[in-house]
């Protein structure tokens, strides 16, 4: 197996094309000829379409096999006091992930997706040497957001490019659908103030109980988040907004999804962490979008913000906030169903059914 | 292989036991030790624990195999104008589901689910030696119900007999989950009044545009349903409902649910002509809602209002309007993942997680 060249994530950034729209009409008419009422598959339709032009061919090749990776990072800001987790969790959860027994392996196991886990900022050292950690660390945990910045411009860039790398990496090894997943105690913090910071909401709009914060942590949480949206400049730059609020995980997760946008694959993402990332990737390359679908609604507010400011409705809506790539594995045997309408259904001449006396 | 014993819907009906809440007690209390935030996996929570409380045992078994009856059936009330489509449509599309080609095939495939197609009432004669054809016409298709009561009583307890009895085949072939579904042009005008007369709403909260009528055609539907509800008497009871407005298919769906209930297996009902079968399953043996998990919102009215009625939020919510049984389809590997979760997933103690400094 050789190991794919290092594509930063600027060279990525700039192979993003927006979709054609002649694809769009070609999938949609397509959709009109099968054998049910036009429109009546509803946002299987939509989907379906979305796949068409993505692969920029009309059916869609099966977005399949998928290949989940969880970016995990530590975050400076747990120390003060915002989630009621320990921060040896992330670690504890990483070994869980390699072990199998976390929700998203049993969820991907059941939707037939690979499982990877990066390591861009763990905290704890994690002691393994199954060879599906990939070890991208940039530091033991981003510094406290509440009072500096997160981290600094390297760290930043760096965590950009290793999303791109990732990407690479998998989809050289065969995926054809990638899927963001996310572990950090208190990773719902940063993830708000990215989210307030790239949409111009409030702090109290964006910040939700995360993991289980209580009403005093909540209010604690959303003072944090305030503050530290309030340090940035009007305006600020994607990059700067990761640098001085965000996550490894999240800019890793932005990088991701501009790595699969850059190489016309589609990119399932999953609740508020990897929204937070992909409204940086938006902010930096905004064709982005059209290679992504929202696998769900988290519960935590700023999931239904940034789905709002780019546009997108998810596929699912099951009241999740667990995070780890969950929603977005579990979107993915719709959207797989998705492609195989337009590409196996017969039409209504294939199927001699009799639409000239339709009225 | 040997023919099961024709059990017949009184039987069936009398074989339905409430879950027992102590399963309900135990499986939520699992869900609390799994390795991650209590409630964080939201309404998958709630749907294992449904599926342990079917089955009476936690973890629950996976509910597969998955076998969806498509309940295939002409109405009557076709010759006074409530769809746009010609009636031979409802047999032209048993040949497209017997030759792989619609919607429901390509979702089933694609979700591991088997199809079976079940002729309880098609008005065109079917060329098929398909042994997938379950043929069990109870007449060429129903009497118009908007000049008199679309079927005899005999027949209205064919219909309900059928279903249980399809029921107990497919689980007898090895089915552990059953799925719902229709066929039939002109379905939603006799489902619309089956939840008209069910719930009490009026036939202008109910009707909808079914496979496509415009305006003028969705006016005279909610004529139609306004005034053949209007003849029922006052809470009628569902087979005097299923006999004067019902269809062969929603009668069958209803034995198919109770059959289904009777054995504790899990039930995913599809869009408004399964919820009308539902919600005559529901009147006749209120215990079956138990055992049944809805699949997904249609954007027919009726189904919104029978979903209320019998208190389900559906799993899926993706504007579809087919039918055939593909909402329910597009759910299973969701509703398959919530079992999972709780079969497979860690406890914090296996894990390593420490939760003893958890706030």
């Amino acid at each position: 197996m050789t190991t794919p060249a290092r594509s930063g994530f600027a060279d990525a950034a700039a192979r993003v094309r927006p979709v054609d729209p002649a694809i769009v009409q070609a999938a949609a008419a397509r959709h009109d000829r099968l054998t049910k009422p036009p429109g009546s598959l509803g946002r299987i339709e939509v989907a379906g379409v979305r796949l068409a032009a993505i692969a920029g061919v009309v059916p869609p090749p099966l977005p399949a096999p998928a290949a989940v990776a969880v970016f995990a990072a530590d975050h400076g800001v747990h120390a003060s006091g915002v989630s009621p987790w320990p921060q040896a969790v992330t670690g504890q959860m990483v070994q869980n992930f390699l072990g199998g027994g976390a929700a998203i392996n049993v969820i991907a196991r059941q939707v037939g997706a690979a499982v990877h886990v990066v390591d861009v900022g763990v905290a704890t050292p994690i002691d393994s040497d199954d060879p599906r950690l990939l070890r991208r660390s940039i530091a033991p945990g981003t510094r406290d957001l509440s009072v500096e910045p997160a981290m600094d411009l390297e760290q930043a860039r760096a965590s950009l490019d290793i999303g791109v790398e990732i990407a690479g990496r998998l989809m050289h090894d065969g995926a054809r659908c990638l899927l963001t997943g996310d572990m950090g105690i208190a990773n719902t913090t940063a993830s708000a103030a990215v989210i307030a910071a790239c949409t111009g909401r409030t702090a109290d709009d964006v910040t939700g109980r995360g993991a289980g914060a209580d009403d005093e942590m909540l209010t604690h949480k959303r003072d944090v988040v305030r503050q530290a949206t309030q340090r940035l400049v009007r305006d600020a730059g994607a990059v700067e907004i990761l640098r001085h609020v965000g996550g490894f995980e999240i800019g890793a997760i932005a990088g991701f999804i501009v790595g699969g946008a850059a190489a016309r694959m589609p990119v399932i993402v999953d609740g508020v962490i990897s929204l937070a990332g992909l409204l940086l990737a938006h902010q930096l390359v905004p064709d982005v979008v059209d290679y992504v679908i929202a696998g769900h609604r988290s519960t935590e507010p700023g999931a239904s913000a940034a789905l709002a400011h780019v546009g997108l409705e998810p596929v699912l809506d099951l009241d999740l906030r667990l995070g780890e790539g969950t929603g977005a594995a579990l979107a993915l045997p719709v959207v797989q169903a998705s492609a195989a309408i337009l590409r196996d259904m017969a039409t209504f001449d294939d199927a001699h059914v009799d639409t000239s006396e339709l009225l």
